[in-house]
């Protein structure tokens, strides 16, 4: 009903990051160590629905949940060793997805009878898988997150699905102008005024440092610190495709980012399990009241509220109108704080192209 | 699987109400004034997400729900005094959908930054809209429905949401041929034989007129009538695209439509929310009992039962047959009792075809 | 995202079962005779909506559930004598789906005014219906089912619906080797070792019989037998499209299909109700317990289990992954077990495409 107008192109380009390809090629969390033990689990990741569990060797397995026979979730099946048997007709495939027993008829193993399987490693407290072209799985690719299992801090870990792509929740992390008005009662961050700020990249990690000075002390940080007013900062730190670290702290007016902090390391994955849809993991590692579970419920806290019922419901808001935003004829702005998170969408724009010129 | 065959054509050309665009150049109700207050909702129409207000001023606000920054619904946000404040980044807009405040880093207001703005006005008791070219928004095209808020007579005024496209509601009430057997039981209307019948094309205005003789007082006014026996008619007029009055009553044998009548006049608003889904406006406006409760009652259970549970059911019902018709191989029929809805739907289809070619 | 590859021919063909259109030109099974009775219903076969109920002379009746004057499903109107009222305008059709009755304005009948009728006829304790051309209806067709009212035996019947396409039950049932794993609980039936297996084709008629030697006397028949050891088998027929007896027994161990079998006959009945969707009807007859109730009980709780809990809830769980299948690069492979199951799907592979060129 609409026609084409030259306001179109611009849009459609700020539309971009929200039906771009998935990338393949890459690292991703699909979580917690913890969550992976002799018991098999399913869980779609980039659309493809893989069966995970733990070998008795200790090492995370990833294969198709899809026997190649007839089709039926191995999910379904049962775990018998190392094996899981398809619970329909009891195909029994290796931890490697290989095929090594048929139970029916003459009991001949076809050649192409196996199960896809993934690399995956366990690092940082997680568990990450590669979704691309195997011979590309190099572990150095996998960022420094090494804070999340410091003993020097304490880490909340939690998650949640959102009904989003991935990138609206990459972008909400990039960009934490957001925060003084989505999260300003929950954080207790209302009326601030950025001080300074900064932003970078470095070979390909982007960075962006905020600095809100002599301000009253946020709620997050005031049961652990004995000022009234101080500075708080936010540090981020991209790495590709989608996990982001936030380093931030409120400390004593003049003191921000040395000694005398309280800080803590914010991790933050965001794993597409279908194109419009993400597992979110996070972590935050603090450095302060590493014996008190009250500590640990602040953060919780944080995590269901502003994480979940405020990011993650804009997000999910947005999704529903990125759909339909050329047809009402939106014209998209930018703004200075967008900065960081266009950065990445370049480098992701990259990524892609080079995948499908690849692939 | 089904082959076309010539019946098709027929099929195809009675389906084309309801697959039909849908009119943008046209007045619409999208509530009853009422509704209109401080606090700002959002309501589809013609399938565009609206954000509603009524300024301090009292003029109802009409904006899209949709931030050009992110995408963020502007209803997750704020009112502050006339403007809206977006709820993710603080972007502020004021009634006419113009940016006035950019909170972040730089502060610039990028010049296209703004919300479209709709053309709204409160006229008959409900607030219109124009959905189309507001150069050609003019006020004199909305019809009268003056009985509304007219104070010698008392109005039940009501509305509900249907699953259909808005034609099935207003060719149902364009033939009335269908309350003798669908609103039989709820109105007290079995086995009447319709005495006279008369329908016109006033330059546009299509009316639609039905006289019954001699009838058991129907229910619907038999509690404020001193007859058991009476005359009924219903006088339906349609005004483009989907405003329907209907002028029905009852009165002594040979009395009908005239001092001794008992009557109301309904309203009908239809109003697309979506191709195939429909905001059902309606109001009953008395002239009798108007210092009488329990006289509301009576129309309020006749919305609950004739409009909701038996017309709008219905209507759904064919919605969801309507996509599969033509494969069915479903040829339709047309009877003398559909002429009033073919003459407003030859109205409608010249606006559809007007609006394809300036479009 | 997936390129072609060659592997991609195998994996199209095995999937060709779950995308191949549905034959018309065939007697499915609408339901059991106990569902008909004067009470009008409607289901949903093949696609098509379809009005049922049972004529005063006993004949089941079926016209197609859609009025063709406004497309009001015919199921909301009105039963009179044999004829329906449709209950929007009124509209009466009689049992073949001719219009009889005008209620409205000149009353005149147009002369394409009917409702779609089918042939339908009763059977074997079941309505049958004849979904493609009524030429070609020839009751002849119908398999031999008379074991489900053969006084000699006691029937169970029943019936779920299941999220699939009818072809997975079918392969399901054509493929007895899935119940040592899928229903070793509930029939307890592990760890056997088939002994001797046969298949055949007898005109169209695909038969596939095995038998298991001296195993534990499974649940399904340890109430009624006095020996803890038998042999057991399981001989399979099946008519096109979607008819298929189960013939199963067990009894003491060299007596298997003798006279000192306790056996019954399974039927199974499985009606595409859309491409994706089936009505499964079934019914277990046998030989023995003819007044026990608890014998009712035991096939019953099999109906629920095994028919249902197990083969259905895998059946559902494959139509979920078959529209990825292509996609996820799941190259199918094919085992002993499934040569009837392949029988069966040339045929109507040569069904579909005779139906196909006749059109």
């Amino acid at each position: 009903m609409t026609r084409m107008d030259p306001s179109k192109a611009t849009t459609a380009k700020q539309l971009r990051p929200y039906t771009r390809p998935l990338i393949k090629n890459a690292w991703y969390v699909v979580g917690w160590a913890e969550e992976f033990g002799e018991e098999p689990f399913a869980r779609r990741i980039l659309n493809e629905p893989i069966l995970f569990y733990r070998a008795t060797s200790g090492e995370p397995v990833a294969v198709l949940d899809v026997c190649p026979h007839k089709l039926a979730p191995m999910r379904l099946g049962q775990r018998i060793g190392d094996d899981m048997q398809c619970g329909y007709h009891g195909l029994r495939f290796d931890k490697h997805g290989v095929c090594v027993h048929n139970p029916q008829g003459n009991g001949i193993i076809p050649p192409n009878a196996k199960l896809k399987s993934y690399p995956t490693l366990e690092r940082h407290g997680a568990v990450w898988i590669w979704m691309g072209d195997p011979a590309k799985a190099d572990a150095g690719l996998i960022p420094d997150f090494s804070h999340i299992d410091d003993p020097k801090r304490r880490s909340v870990k939690g998650g949640h699905h959102v009904n989003c792509n991935y990138m609206m929740m990459v972008e909400n992390l990039m960009d934490l102008g957001h925060i003084i008005f989505l999260h300003s009662q929950t954080g207790g961050l209302e009326n601030l005024v950025l001080g300074e700020s900064k932003t970078g990249n470095d070979n390909g990690t982007i960075t962006d440092q905020r600095l809100y000075h002599d301000i009253a002390t946020p709620n997050l940080f005031a049961d652990h610190m004995d000022v009234t007013r101080c500075d708080f900062w936010t540090d981020i730190r991209w790495n590709a495709p989608s996990a982001i670290r936030n380093h931030a702290g409120a400390a004593p007016c003049g003191h921000a980012r040395g000694d005398r902090s309280t800080d803590q390391l914010g991790s933050h994955f965001l794993t597409p399990e279908t194109h419009d849809t993400t597992h979110y993991f996070y972590a935050h590692s603090r450095n302060y009241a590493l014996d008190d579970d009250a500590g640990d419920e602040i953060w919780r806290h944080w995590q269901r509220t502003a994480l979940k019922a405020e990011d993650s419901m804009v997000a999910e808001a947005i999704q529903g109108v990125v759909p339909q935003a050329e047809e009402l004829g939106v014209e998209m702005i930018v703004l200075s704080t967008d900065l960081s998170g266009i950065r990445v969408n370049r480098i992701l724009e990259e990524m892609a192209q080079a995948e499908e010129s690849d692939g």
